[in-house]
């Protein structure tokens, strides 16, 4: 499948310079049929019998999806309904202890921000902020946690190479890093990764997934337990958890959600995932170039598909682009719009973009 | 809209004598529709502009149902994606210490004691399991909570009147109450009740509701935070939650899975709540009455929609009712099959199981 033809299995691009999956991704056309059909086959057939094993199926279907793209191990990988899940799973199952140091930056997502005040208020912790540049030198003898993105959702900055270094488990919010970006999480040494599949991958609404290495994995308490998780369902009080990141699995995904998201990925892969990627980040990369030569300020970023650049009034000119079909993003508290660029995307719509900005 | 109407809105319906709504209940046609238009309408328009604003629109309105059902004001219902959810955010949302004692019964389902054994092995609760008749009056001074069914899964059993007397907070399984049979969390003086969306309302897989009163709420530590429920998303670390239940809904619901969802409750709402309950608990009652005259042992219930019977071998038994068309469960450690009547099912649907019978 070629670029055309990748382009061509998004009915949104047909209209609109859809530069929007820091957000939620175009959704393929084929991903809402194979929705679609898995729902009309529980409607006619009904949800029982196989209904069960085809979820059980589907499962480790898009669990390999996503440890291939993570380039981890499948039982290194639980299924999320979102990346804020995943990361909520590592705070809150870490226990820390009242003065336990939690590391951040400046530059974070709601989704992060609300696990670690739920530990400072909850279990006494600290967190401390500080510019994501300068986090692996911050680490100091309190720190039990490095969160942070792996790509900054704000700018498209990209988490330093000497978090590799650091001896705290780090856990990277990576909404903005996988299927965008590649990624993988024995090179950035992680511990955790929490990742979307409803924004790069163009899955739907209510998909993600959490990396957990083996280590961090056995410290992490799971208060919640469901079929979804539970080893042996049926053993009452004595059900116990999977062994592996799948105890760490959300409570339900529907069969048509599951369905979905890998109709979705299986579109990205038909074209090569690496492929999609690299032409995101040269489009983005352009993109910056030519808002800069239009006279904007691009927000610091790094190799990655996010372009912010400054608007001297962000939600209107939002608004007005979004008039003449132009579909970008505003940043709470910055002064910046922001474009997403996928390898979906083509020149003709950073052409769009830049033609329809107001002069600077 | 009567009963043969609301039979044919369900596709399942036509050729099958679909009998397992305690697991997951037939689906509307009109649902599937919902859905795959809402999906088609995200894959044409994108996922931007309008499509949070129509999410909060959507969630609203299913909070309203689901309210409704409950006999409650929608700011005391969380949305969740199963009951098993909204049971593991009151469990653990309590925080209980070495020695507090849940009191619970000994015909409780996986989802609901995954959480006790959760509370068990990280804070040292202990877990004490009676007879659902006998759960009243088994409250110790350790007692901090009562964790039990409304309407147990295994054989229909009614959890008992004297709950409403007792002088610890009660937490409801109410996977087979909620749109099965009339529930009003004031009257059943209960401070928490989880209900399922997919199974007697009809709904998607990954939906499912939690009432909590205002008095437990503000005890619950609410460790699992996103815009799903922070107050105030972009303010940082001091985004805050929502005051009302809002607090406890889940981290996110597709806009495909809500409108299903709404869709379906839709469908039940038009032939009256009221209705397709009575029917349902008449229709159960019949078979109670037609298995005995089959000299099958029914296992002890009550006016609920659930009939489970004795079978020389469950699972052979289950498994040849299915090649005949009728879809009944066996349930985990019990001789029994378990019939789920639902107001969309005929005496048509109960000739076919009795005639399918193995001689008893």
């Amino acid at each position: 499948m070629d670029f055309s033809e990748l382009r061509a299995e998004f009915p949104v691009l047909r209209r609109l310079a859809y530069l929007n999956a820091g957000t939620d991704g175009p959704l393929p056309g084929r991903a809402v049929a194979a929705a679609a059909q898995e729902l009309q086959r529980q409607a006619d057939e009904g949800r029982a019998g196989t209904h069960h094993e085809h979820m059980f199926e589907l499962r480790k279907q898009l669990r390999g999806v996503y440890a291939g793209l993570l380039h981890c191990e499948p039982r290194d990988v639980a299924l999320a309904t979102c990346t804020s899940e995943g990361i909520a799973h590592i705070v809150a199952g870490l226990e820390l202890a009242a003065g336990d140091e939690i590391l951040t930056s400046d530059e974070e997502h709601p989704g992060l921000l609300g696990a670690l005040a739920a530990a400072r208020e909850l279990r006494g912790a600290r967190v401390r902020e500080v510019p994501l540049t300068q986090i692996a030198e911050s680490v100091s003898p309190a720190t039990r946690l490095i969160a942070c993105c792996h790509v900054g959702w704000m700018s498209g900055s990209l988490a330093p190479a000497a978090l590799t270094e650091v001896d705290v488990p780090v856990l990277f919010d990576g909404a903005q890093g996988v299927g965008a970006v590649p990624v993988d999480v024995a090179a950035l040494a992680c511990d955790a990764y929490a990742g979307s599949g409803q924004k790069w991958m163009c899955g739907p609404d209510g998909t993600g997934m959490l990396f957990v290495s083996a280590r961090l994995r056995e410290r992490i308490a799971v208060s919640r337990r469901g079929y979804g998780n539970l080893a042996e369902p049926n053993a009452g009080l004595d059900a116990g958890l999977h062994e592996d990141a799948r105890r760490l699995d959300t409570f339900s995904l529907g069969n048509e959600t599951l369905a979905c998201a890998l109709a979705a990925s299986g579109t990205l892969e038909e074209a090569g995932w690496d492929a999609v990627q690299t032409r995101a980040r040269e489009l983005a990369a352009q993109l910056a170039t030519r808002l800069d030569e239009a006279g904007r300020t691009v927000a610091p970023r790094g190799a990655t598909t996010l372009v912010a650049f400054s608007s001297a009034d962000p939600a209107a000119e939002r608004a007005r682009l979004a008039e003449q079909g132009v579909v970008v993003r505003s940043i709470p508290g910055r002064p910046w719009l922001r474009a997403s660029v996928g390898g979906w995307n083509d020149e003709h719509d950073l052409d769009r973009l830049i033609a329809a900005l107001s002069p600077a």
